[in-house]
């Protein structure tokens, strides 16, 4: 099976999988612009927040090389690289890709190139690495065998540089022959597990059942979940986290069962200046996303829709925060910032 | 405003609002065959435990009306009544209207019909009295005011035989000018929040916002949410209440958040014969209803859905379970059953 790759650069341009049309069309976008960058991260053609920080490092090239053709200013650049750095508040890697490589630009496209192509593999690796060990902990935890892992969003090689976060966890315990099936939330409103996880789920021949939001907290309830794995947008000092919309109802329900839940991230998502989850910005999206579907409306006009992108899921209710690095557990008070505010791991 | 009428009888005729076309279309259907009938459950036309109820007594009228031109025996028109009994296992109300109307088939057409009619009146009597309940006891115990009530799936007059349950109390507290705004819940996979409860709180000019089942949650714990109320499909002799998939969901947060959550439902919905949740059986959909959308795949092909209709929330998470005969506080320990298994109400 080839690996899926969300993000690429082609030599002269960024490569995204369009992944508004799957999992329908397999097809992809070649973006030479700054406002075609910018228009396919606020409609999600790319998305996932480790994706983003790929998107955002290569974005810093790609707008040199528009620069260079149409002649732009200095500040004209500048300000390109901060409408890239600012297409979508939440996930802190989408800054976080810009600003490391951003520094750069002086030195030219070659030393930006391979400072992106660096953020790239060790994407990858810190994926590899967050599947293993995050697959140690659930092992080391978890008695029942094989596992019923349920997920929301999705978090895998579409969401990343490759293999994937949460999903990679997945990956790496059906590699190791111990997943039984995996519940994957359907999550509204723009469906990034029917139609994003189910496909790669279903690319990597493991055994999954498409739900709707609403049926996770019962799932669990019911005994049918032996771990929940999610993603993460931004991890606050304190290990609150900030994920997809729907998040941390899969927390409670967790929690209310004796489920563990693990949130799993490369440590680019750490984002120690906040302190914690009341200091993330949450990202509101249109109203038309909710209350229509494929732009033919549902709910009635003149209805109003409230459309958060993402909730926040207290560091109280995280039994495992899954990095490159190691495991933390915040909910024993093993969170991402020390005491005196030093990295953890 | 002429007040919803989702179930009457015409004479010689069952006449149902078509819920599937809303809130596009305000059509109706006249159904004079078991067959049409049980369509019209199935496929959720008609639907709402007290409108089931009041469906499922006149639909002894339709079968009698249906043997007599068709020449049934008795056999046949007593295998009829059962398929209407049987069309959907959750709620307990549809089996209630059959049966309760059922003994008086000797007795005669008008007689079954009368019978019928008390149903129906019934039920609007319940549900009035279950507004001013549910508002008395709401503004004891919240203190805010404007009111930001939460509710999920449909629970007006659609679902009744008219003004509405959990709807209906939210139309109480709107009528004393107490209502600040109503979060609906969108209730997938069928979108009755969006399609139906958005369409009555339009109707009823009550400010509204419509938001994804995954969004309930984080709004709760975002303190943007004072009260929630949704209405049951069957409440067990300790209170454990089944309700629309994504219920329970709302329960876990609210009981984190500090937030009342209460069942408004008429006492029919009650059944003393099921002890606890576990006992009441749960209805499987069509696995479609989560990979489709409005007839159109989302997943992949080869993705398998998970379609429970209802979860059940423990009696511990109910702070008050509203009936026409008063509240019950089933998380203090006053569930619907007395030791020795009388009535507490």
């Amino acid at each position: 099976m080839t690996e899926l790759q969300a993000v690429s650069w082609t030599g002269d341009a960024l490569r995204l999988i369009d992944q508004t049309l799957l999992p329908h069309r397999l097809e992809h976008l070649e973006i030479r612009e700054v406002d075609a960058l910018v228009d396919a991260i606020v409609r999600l053609a790319v998305r996932g927040a480790p994706a983003l920080g790929v998107a955002g490092a290569y974005g810093v090239a790609l707008a040199m090389l528009q620069a260079e053709r149409e002649g732009w200013d200095r500040a004209r650049l500048e300000a390109a690289l901060e409408r890239i750095r600012t297409a979508r508040p939440t996930a802190v890697n989408l800054a976080g890709g810009v600003d490391r490589v951003r520094p750069l630009v002086d030195a030219g496209l070659a030393a930006v190139l391979e400072e992106a192509g660096r953020v790239l593999e060790e994407d990858v690796a810190a994926n590899r690495a967050i599947g293993v060990h995050g697959a140690q902990w659930i092992c080391a935890r978890v008695p029942r065998r094989p596992l019923r892992i349920l997920t929301h969003c999705n978090t895998g090689a579409l969401a990343t540089a490759g293999w994937g976060t949460a999903l990679g966890v997945v990956r790496e315990l059906h590699a190791r022959g111990l997943v039984e099936v995996v519940y994957a939330d359907e999550t509204r409103p723009l469906l990034q597990g029917s139609r994003l996880t189910a496909w790669e789920l279903a690319h990597e021949g493991i055994p999954h059942y498409v739900l709707a939001d609403g049926a996770a907290a019962g799932t669990i309830l019911r005994g049918l979940v032996d771990v929940a794995i999610i993603g993460a947008d931004r991890i606050a000092a304190n290990g609150d986290t900030a994920n997809k919309i729907g998040s941390v109802g899969v927390a409670l329900a967790c929690a209310d069962a004796g489920v563990p839940f693990v949130v799993a991230a490369p440590w680019s998502t750490v984002d120690l200046a906040t302190a914690t989850g009341a200091d993330i910005p949450i990202e509101s999206r249109a109203e038309e996303e909710v209350l229509c579907w494929q732009g033919v409306r549902v709910a009635p006009e003149g209805s109003r829709g409230l459309n958060p992108a993402f909730d926040v899921t207290p560091a109280r209710l995280i039994d495992a925060l899954v990095t490159e690095r190691g495991v933390l557990e915040p909910a024993h008070g093993r969170t991402p910032a020390r005491p005196g505010g030093r990295e953890a791991l």
